[in-house]
């Protein structure tokens, strides 16, 4: 007893990712702090997912997710072997650690980025090194490729910024870069463009996608990366033998199969999102043009700060996204685009609070 | 293009872990190969997984599984802060490397062992020492402690073997290694007796459980460890932040409530264990006494190999498993435990290959 702590000392000394806040079904308050969508999944997922709820759930699932990768093969025009499927697109992240990078190798991306990239390098014993974007928001093409990276995490359009680098400096990079770029393309069903395209010019190249936000399903946990078969092969053998439970590789499938189904849903949060960009606008914030399913406000100089708007926000009734522990962020915060009906609610919200 | 493999060189040599064959569904084939439960799980978990299939799915899971581990805390009589959930086990078999070894430590295992932990071990940057089991198959405690083990795994019931050690030995091995010991309990629940007293006597134990094996849910995913609440938090840190989707996590919460109706299928199977060993014994075969769902038994020497008998039994409608890569294996066969239906259809068809 009383032994010391026998974990990894970097693990003793790290904090661990923090997820957004998950409020507790019976409080009734808005969730615009976790990028969820506001629109249900179309029937025909929910009654995959039921049709699947049957005694074969004592054998296990198809290991690979086949089923999944084909039905992402027709949907996105790629082949299975160059798609490999996660637990949501972390369990793709961090795969992709686990994959390229040795530990005291080095992992970059333009940051602010989404947090979990420095964790999971941190957690693969790798060091992370923060490039960050310049004034104008372009890739910073030189500056990460000065880092020596094996890895380069780029979103797009990024988090929590929503904006949108060039597609053309991606290109560049891929082609200057010797070790492996990451597309993080979390929430591009909600932008004008994506980069499939560049899968077939660049052998270092992998785009992530999640059916968590457009689809609509973060409760499945279902993720996908796209590559080329020689990575996507190696990335398999990190896998854990069987990531994708039978329920989620169902309804994954309906899904994939029911795109049109999720269009007018996309179609309507695009929309709100000019709204509230415009209506923050007028009313003091400084809004960061997205092309994601949120806005990055920088919130007026005369009144709450972030954190206090944050703390205002909730008493009122909704729940938005503060990000406390990076310096760059503390004037800012971040509202997932919700319903109309919530919008009118949220901006309701802010005006008393001005 | 045509730049060299970016993976890790580690990761490109390895083959990744094989798991066991699943067959296609159509097939006409008895599944004997990867210890799933030949009954189905009762009908209270298919309701809970069907009312949580509703538009709720939009929304993340609850982040740490907190239903689950307050119903796995009421069913094993510990504190939910003793418990975390994995994707399977074989998630939190990962976490378990994750957190407590660094690159080129050691991890040890009896073996022959469920030969994932290898696998782990060598995604995780350490190194794989075998110890092997003794004539007598107890425990090794010398040897184990002599390879200064970061991590040592013990199967209880072991895996292929279905033997059991004796718990005061693991006891021992908890007091003198100032490694943490990982006991394996994936098929305790088909044994005499398991581990969950030393919990109360060792900070450095951990004891992992499946839901895949005796609550007939492989299809599901879910898997649970116990230890201290000091390294369930360490471990707590490197889980993906939402590693168990909506559905599973409402699956699991009515099998842990529902343990009484797993009862009679765990009997069933124990009675049909000790049937099948004995009239393989009386066939030729020689078989190990075994605690699991499954039995290993090495094959008559004056008939076919090992791999002869899974491809003859293939052709006849029964997968089994053997395990090629394993040199003291190469005369062994493992059958999982079915209905007495499925061992009638076995035995007959073992007695027309002798």
């Amino acid at each position: 007893m009383n032994r010391p702590n026998p974990a990894r000392p970097d693990i003793q000394l790290m904090s661990g990712y923090t997820p957004g806040e998950q409020p507790d079904a019976s409080r009734p308050i808005i969730k615009l702090n976790t990028n969820e969508n506001p629109f249900p999944p179309p029937k025909a997922v929910l009654e995959a997912i039921v049709a699947a709820a049957t005694e074969s759930l004592r054998l296990y699932p198809e290991p690979s997710s086949r089923p999944i990768r084909e039905a992402a093969a027709r949907a996105y025009n790629l082949k299975p072997e160059q798609i490999i499927a996660g637990n949501g697109s972390d369990d793709i992240l961090t795969m992709i650690l686990r994959t390229f990078v040795s530990s005291g190798q080095i992992v970059t991306a333009p940051c602010p980025t989404y947090s979990l990239y420095e964790t999971l390098t941190k957690i693969q014993g790798g060091i992370f090194q923060q490039t960050p974007w310049p004034d104008d928001l372009s890739l910073p093409i030189a500056a990460l490729l000065k880092t020596k990276a094996q890895v380069i995490f780029i979103v797009r359009p990024n988090a929590p910024t929503g904006h949108m680098v060039a597609l053309a400096d991606i290109s560049e990079l891929c082609r200057k870069t010797s070790g492996v770029v990451v597309l993080d393309e979390a929430y591009v069903d909600f932008a004008d463009d994506n980069g499939l395209a560049l899968l077939k010019e660049h052998d270092n190249l992998i785009i992530t996608r999640t059916m968590s936000k457009s689809l609509a399903l973060a409760g499945l946990r279902v993720g996908l990366g796209f590559t080329t078969p020689a990575l996507a092969n190696e990335m398999h053998k990190v896998r854990d033998s069987y990531n994708i439970n039978r329920l989620a590789q169902a309804g994954a499938v309906a899904a994939l199969n029911n795109l049109a189904a999720f269009r007018p849903g996309i179609a309507a949060i695009r929309s709100q999102r000019l709204r509230l960009s415009q209506e923050l606008g007028k009313k003091g914030f400084t809004v960061q043009e997205s092309q994601a399913n949120f806005v990055l406000a920088t919130v007026p100089n005369n009144g709450l700060t972030g954190e206090e708007w944050l703390n205002a926000l909730r008493e009122k009734g909704f729940l938005i996204r503060f990000f406390g522990s990076d310096p760059s962020l503390q004037d800012k915060i971040r509202i997932t685009i919700g319903t109309k009906d919530e919008m009118d609610g949220f901006l309701n919200a802010v005006d008393e609070l001005l």
